[in-house]
């Protein structure tokens, strides 16, 4: 990168690192007899989701219809909704519909009920399953039963099968425990799937994705942060820092050498509020080195505030001694998914920019 | 506002609660002799600059140059950048020196040398005092007197004045313990007016700005926040819940009330994970009853938990007896500023868009 002082924060995607991470979950999905329809609300970038389709990726996984319709209009046709459909998306999911094949979760019947009236084409409906999580979603056997015979009655309203998205797995740390939280979405979905045998079975968080080496029963997984990593994803146990694809390179705007901080022009508005405990600190982001290929964690530092633009990192001497010939450090953001929304673009380690949208 | 259901999350903005907020700053300013330039980071938008430029706003704080070429093609020639200065930015400022006149912040006597050198037009300065908030700025009298000293020699760095964010006006509740802060900054400033009596003294917050009734000594004051305010303002103390001129429309995705939960399409992405603690309670945002020209906090109810896009709040049967036609709930988030800065534009209550630009 450029010796000239960096002159703002920017959000760094390192392409081979991504590219590998693209390709690992590919390999492994394709191993177990799983498809991958990643998450692009991670990255939001019509470049990085190309990435995807040279490793024969087709379907994909958004949040909203309005990335879905940023990503149909790239060509991409067969697009998950993966958030609750209500009804003030029905026009949207109508328009939606005359690019792209697309498949809503739906957790009741009067959505089914809503969704048969009112479209015009017929939609794949998931149901989400809620093992344990207290999410959205419904853990209610019978009320499942009823959506799946109302669907199979329904001309509009293809039933497809069933959606676990487990958020408590970005909640513990170290292998076994994940391990123990996709037990819980086993054991839910080996019931469903004798009640259901035809219907497909989906997962959807990066943490079990990555620590799983079989998929077993499952046939679609949808994580999405894999493809960046992040400081959180390095502590629950699923990457290593070297794996991490997003960085965040920031400008040092003061040094105050007497309180071993350095004031850095990255807040809240560029790593977003999202902070993990590691011991007895609340971390903000984790300063890095990364130079000749390798990211390594920084020792004795960490982001340990944020306000609006400013970011405070403890640590002075030892990342002063990995400052950058431009004034700059590199930060490991807490919650990649995060982060990248807060950017209107991404720039490569070879300097180009690589376009994106903010599609929240 | 429409009764069709609500197809996402609305950023909106009443515009007669915003006009009032800056009629009653302008106001008070007005009364102790001081000049409001208000900080637009918060807004980042020109139709409301415009706003504050009908009740004889003139002067305006920004945080990055990018902000302050924005609000500079709209015709805003006095623009504050309230960020320490650092080198990377120099390009930026000198082409904002064609358009307006700009002031900088600096703390030490490097930073002065540095734009001596290297700008060819002249500018003001701000020395950034630290009166006890420990973020950036310097607390240093000799390193103030070397910079002032250096200033006076020079040819294009011009002494304006000091300038203090006391951010830990923040963190505190009532107006007694603001006015401990603030009092702070005011021993500060006393010790500076006797060494250096022509120089201005601005002051920062949003609440110092909403408690003092008497700005003193204080020649400028730039809060940016009160033209919103948010659930943290009200908790501190800085304003009442009626104040409140931004507030988000959130659709009702799921209604789960056996475990007296809504889920909401309104994550972090549109809240920001910015949180207070109430009581045993933390919460990422106040659920609301917004009719007749009231808004009140809904008792009982208060936002949970943030993921990406989905929120939860807690007290279903209270939000639900205020679930709006288009079956939404009204949410005040609790830091404004981060909130706004998710949003791509805004909607008034009228339902017409006001633009705005996200300029972190």
């Amino acid at each position: 990168m450029s010796l000239k002082p960096l002159s703002r924060p920017l959000a760094v995607v390192d392409e081979i690192r991504c590219r590998r991470n693209i390709k690992n979950m590919v390999a492994k999905a394709s191993k177990s007899n799983t498809v991958l329809r990643p998450h692009f609300k991670t990255h939001q970038s019509l470049e990085i989701g190309r990435w995807f389709k040279e490793y024969g990726v087709t379907g994909i996984t958004v949040s909203t219809p309005e990335m879905a319709r940023y990503f149909a209009e790239d060509g991409w046709d067969d697009i998950t909704l993966a958030f609750p459909f209500y009804r003030g998306q029905i026009d949207d999911v109508k328009q939606l519909q005359e690019s792209c094949n697309v498949r809503l979760f739906v957790s009741d019947t009067e959505t089914v009920s809503f969704l048969e009236t009112n479209l015009d084409k017929p939609i794949k409906i998931l149901i989400e399953a809620d093992a344990g999580y207290n999410r959205s979603g419904t853990s209610d056997l019978t009320e499942m039963d009823k959506i799946v015979s109302l669907a199979n009655k329904s001309k509009n309203v293809h039933f497809h099968g069933f959606y676990s998205h487990d958020g408590d797995t970005y909640k513990v740390k170290g292998q076994n425990q994940i391990k123990e939280i996709i037990e819980r979405n086993f054991t839910l979905y080996e019931t469903l799937k004798e009640i259901y045998p035809d219907a497909k079975f989906c997962l959807g968080d990066t943490p079990s994705c990555c620590v799983m080496d079989d998929f077993r029963m499952v046939d679609e997984i949808s994580p999405g942060n894999f493809i960046f990593f992040d400081w959180m994803q390095v502590n629950i146990g699923s990457c290593s820092i070297n794996d991490v694809g997003l960085l965040i390179k920031v400008p040092i705007a003061q040094v105050k050498e007497n309180l071993n901080q350095l004031i850095i022009h990255g807040g809240a508005v560029h790593l977003s509020k999202d902070c993990i405990k590691i011991g007895e600190v609340l971390s903000y982001g984790q300063p890095v080195y990364f130079d000749n290929g390798n990211i390594k964690a920084i020792p004795g530092s960490y982001v340990e505030s944020l306000s609006q633009e400013h970011g405070v990192i403890r640590g002075t001497n030892e990342v002063l001694s990995h400052m950058n010939s431009d004034h700059s450090v590199w930060i490991c953001p807490v919650h990649s998914c995060l982060t990248a929304n807060l950017f209107g673009n991404y720039v490569k380690t070879d300097s180009t920019i690589l376009e994106k949208k903010i599609l929240s």
